[in-house]
């Protein structure tokens, strides 16, 4: 071993114990006769002691380190002076006898400290000196801990871990595939998955009853913020349950995860239907950590010769607290961010109320104080508040509302990111009509199945039937999301069939989870999270590539090692 | 919940216990007028009575149940008349009360029990099915409880998991890369990682100390019996050790499997230089747990008139304990195993040592018996002993009698399954000289450190050359290997030269790593083992596809799925 003892384990008990250390030189500084090295590794930073008096030689060498250098260092634990209390070994420091330069360092490009003067760029192609940075050390720290909470909680369920294949057959899931040509069997190819769905349905088929894998998955998307073409799922399925078995075992999981990791307890999840969620919060992933929610006021609206009210199918409202000395000026900037555009009448409407009990709104042409009372009244807005105000369609302007209320939210610090509220959206849709395409495409995937109560509606209204499907909300981020699956090849085939597939292309594509069905599948179901969210939420960061120890940028780009690249 | 309890956990002291089970059944049996049937789950077995007495119509429908049929049943549970001691469950059954049909099945294309009557090919194509036999199961509990288990070692000595990516470069590490081609960026492509040696090399660098994965890793190779184009590596690194450190901790871990999942408690492993290994049993992973030595007889057959020894560079032996009685047609096929050329003088020379003292060979025209006696003393046979004698280049005989020595092993019942006996090889070659292509190979990978007191032979002599490299060998497998990497950038680029590389080629391939080298890059070293083979032994199975949940063919085919396809 190099070393006796790490750089952050040494306390005042201690004392006078000859130690070898090894580590990265954090700074150097020069105090008179005196060099003062802080030694760091994974474990801490310990300062080391050099004087000019005790040894000169090594004086000089010690003064000639540089920042980044790694060194061993021997020498003996001494009481300091002056404590230094940010860091745990500020009690003491080492009096070093002796030390030997292990590798030095080049000038880093940017400052390896909390507060980096790196970009972006720079942070991403020297990645691994982005990472000896303590934050992005300690996200990688939790990641590590997050998913092995999660295995010791879910072993401890009778669940077990298998790894399923990497190099599969591309099917129509919804993403575009990864595509590996096959060397052997020329004109053929692999897919890589973008999730092991098929073969953890095939492992409840084969009888293994609680299945889960933390696996790679992978999506050839257009790439936006906060999107990676391969990131990392928390995979699970049950068999012999029923929806509520298993929102109930997974919101234990988060709640264990939250209590072992964090410290927190969290209250129960609220559970919300899908279209409950649409109509108050204006989001099928609502932040709940705040009110605000959205209120329907057509009724209280109509007939008073405001036509664009008049002719909307919706006119909704939220009301931001204590916003009511908000100029036109303030009130137009919020209407741009949601562009919600200021021609063809689709104004942002708003009532100020204002403080004196005054109030003053920007369709005060048709409606008199009177109607707006009854307004701020049902919208329940005080003294002080300010109403805004959209109209249009219904679930399109519930959605604009959605986002005009996470934009007030957060302009009023209601969204804390040390403060978590979780939640459960219920009740998905089972299909989604795209009216360009003029077909059906499966909300979830195609292996998700309807309320039993809903099947018979498949033939005369598919767009009504809700699923057996559910996701994770927490914090307005969705963190997972799963459904009871059809196990009934019969059903499974008839599902298919409302997506466009044709009996063949349903054999060749599908052919081998609609046989298995065959041979006695049990019901099941499942939920899959994302790992890399909900390390994003649990370390309170802004991005997931902050969790992700080698990510790639906006383009799938690795420009750390260089990948994509040209092959020979 | 569909069930309140699992067909493996019901005991005698649940007896008048009102359960709802589900599972699928195993097996009918009508005796008179009761019907028994087998209820099995991934917990265990358990029976099921429907007497046609008490219930004539529930009993009909039971008659008509199917094997592989899914059932959901309520009973109570009863004491058994007749025990069955094979299941865990067998001294109890179910009186159903009530049963309910989940999912039928057809029938199965082959009986799922031990004893299967499915071939190799049907198993794979119902791999689902396959699944669900005993042994296949338990194989894979075994490796998720070995995984686990090597994470708790891991952790608890302050490693940390971090997950690299599986989209990135492709670099010349040996075997040929899996390819994938990115559609942003046309013409480039992403590499599956053969291992993720770079970037743990960089975690190193970035100061993670040490780091462990259970990673998915990829090569493009030609197929051969138990080799999959993606396998599972359990992949290490640690900083600041030498290759002391990492035997003894990972020796430990190996240990502690053993302990925790078989209750075995194995001795210290014995370390075992190459060469030694080479000469002692004629293989770099040889097989200890029978000991059959090859003993060099080369200076006691000289000079006797026998050409071939004469002329040959190395004479060696081994003994194979009481098979004097070998009929020559038996030796004839031992050679044949070993593709011991009957042509060219490069024959099976045997001695029989008889029971009755004497000594027969098939060079007794040029050896006396004394001559003989001098041989079989040496080599420390006894009466009734065989003595089988290989001669020529050394090395390449070294390695025929190892081959040779394995087979005799295994046809004397020494080398048990369940009899475990660990290895570590070390100073392994730093690199491989090939004759054909007139370059050097490294003979681990190019990122391993020669041993210091061997480094000024890198100009001289580099065949010579030792690294500090290591292999784990359990029973003659190899599990596992690793190597101190090189951490400085002037003698990383040396060794890339001696392989060939040229300065643009360093830059363009490695140019990341070597640059990161430059930055603080702490010594380091790591080791990775082989998961599917480590579950292989553990399990005592023949064949790492059956510790594989979906393994590919001897051509990289899924045949269940049906991967790789042709792709729109």
């Amino acid at each position: 071993m190099y070393r006796t003892n790490t750089c952050g384990e040494l306390r005042l008990s201690n004392i006078n114990q000859k130690v070898v250390l090894c580590g990265w030189v954090q700074s150097i500084r020069k105090l008179g006769k005196m060099v003062f090295v802080d030694l760091r590794d994974r474990y801490g930073i310990i300062q080391l002691v050099f004087s000019q008096n005790k040894d000169s030689k090594l004086y000089n060498r010690a003064s000639e380190l540089g920042r980044e250098w790694v060194i061993q260092t021997e020498g003996k634990v001494a009481k300091r002076s002056n404590k230094n209390f940010d860091i745990l070994t500020g009690d003491i420091e080492i009096i070093v006898s002796e030390f030997n330069v292990l590798n030095p360092s080049i000038l880093p490009p940017f400052t390896i400290e909390e507060n980096t003067d790196g970009g972006n760029d720079l942070r991403m192609k020297y990645r691994y000196l982005d990472l000896r940075r303590t934050s992005i050390r300690s996200n990688l720290e939790l990641r590590h801990k997050i998913a092995f909470e999660t295995r010791c909680y879910l072993n401890k369920h009778e669940f077990i871990e298998v790894e399923t294949p990497i190099l599969i057959k591309s099917t129509p899931e919804g993403a575009r595939d990864f595509l590996v040509p096959s060397r052997f069997n020329k004109r053929e190819f692999y897919a890589l998955p973008q999730s092991p769905q098929l073969f953890k349905q095939l492992l409840m088929i084969a009888g293994f009853d609680r299945y889960y894998q933390i696996a790679k998955c992978f999506r050839d998307e257009d790439l936006r913020t906060d999107r990676q073409p391969e990131f990392t799922q928390i995979d699970c399925e049950m068999s012999f349950v029923n929806q509520d078995d298993i929102l109930n075992i997974f919101e234990d999981l988060i709640k264990y995860l939250f209590k072992t990791i964090k410290g927190l307890i969290v209250n129960d999840f609220q559970r919300l239907s899908y279209c409950e969620a649409i109509r108050l919060y204006g989001s099928d992933s609502p932040d709940i950590r705040f009110e605000m929610k959205l209120i329907e006021i057509k009724d209280l609206t109509t007939g008073k010769g405001f036509i664009p009210f008049d002719k909307s199918e919706y006119v909704g409202a939220i009301c931001a607290d204590g916003c009511s000395f908000y100029t036109n000026k303030q009130i137009d900037e919020i209407a741009t961010i949601i562009n919600c555009s200021q021609i063809e009448n689709k104004k942002l409407i708003y009532v100020r109320y204002n403080l004196d009990g005054s109030l003053k709104s920007s369709v005060d042409k048709f409606y008199s104080s009177k109607d707006l009372l009854k307004w701020v009244d049902r919208i329940g807005a005080k003294r002080g508040d300010l109403v805004l105000i959209l109209f249009g369609e219904t679930k399109k302007t519930q959605l604009q509302l959605g986002t005009l209320r996470l934009q007030i939210g957060t302009k009023l610090g209601m969204r804390n990111k040390n403060h978590f509220k979780c939640l459960w959206v219920v009740d998905f849709p089972l299909l989604e009509y795209d009216n360009e395409l003029n077909c059906y495409f499966p909300n979830h995937h195609p292996f998700t199945s309807p309320k039993n109560e809903d099947i018979q509606l498949l033939q005369t209204n598919p767009k009504i039937v809700r699923a057996n499907a559910y996701d994770l909300v927490i914090n307005g981020i969705e963190i997972g999301g799963g459904s009871i699956r059809i196990h009934d090849c019969e059903l499974q085939e008839k599902i298919l069939t409302i997506l466009g597939f044709s009996k063949k292309n349903i054999q060749s594509e599908f052919g081998f989870l609609i046989n298995a069905f065959k041979y006695g599948a049990p019901p099941h179901g499942g939920i899959a999270f994302g790992l890399d969210r909900l390390v994003a939420v649990f370390s309170e960061s802004n991005s997931i590539r902050d969790c992700i120890a080698f990510p790639k940028n906006n383009s799938g780009r690795d420009v750390m090692i260089g990948a994509p690249s040209i092959v020979n």
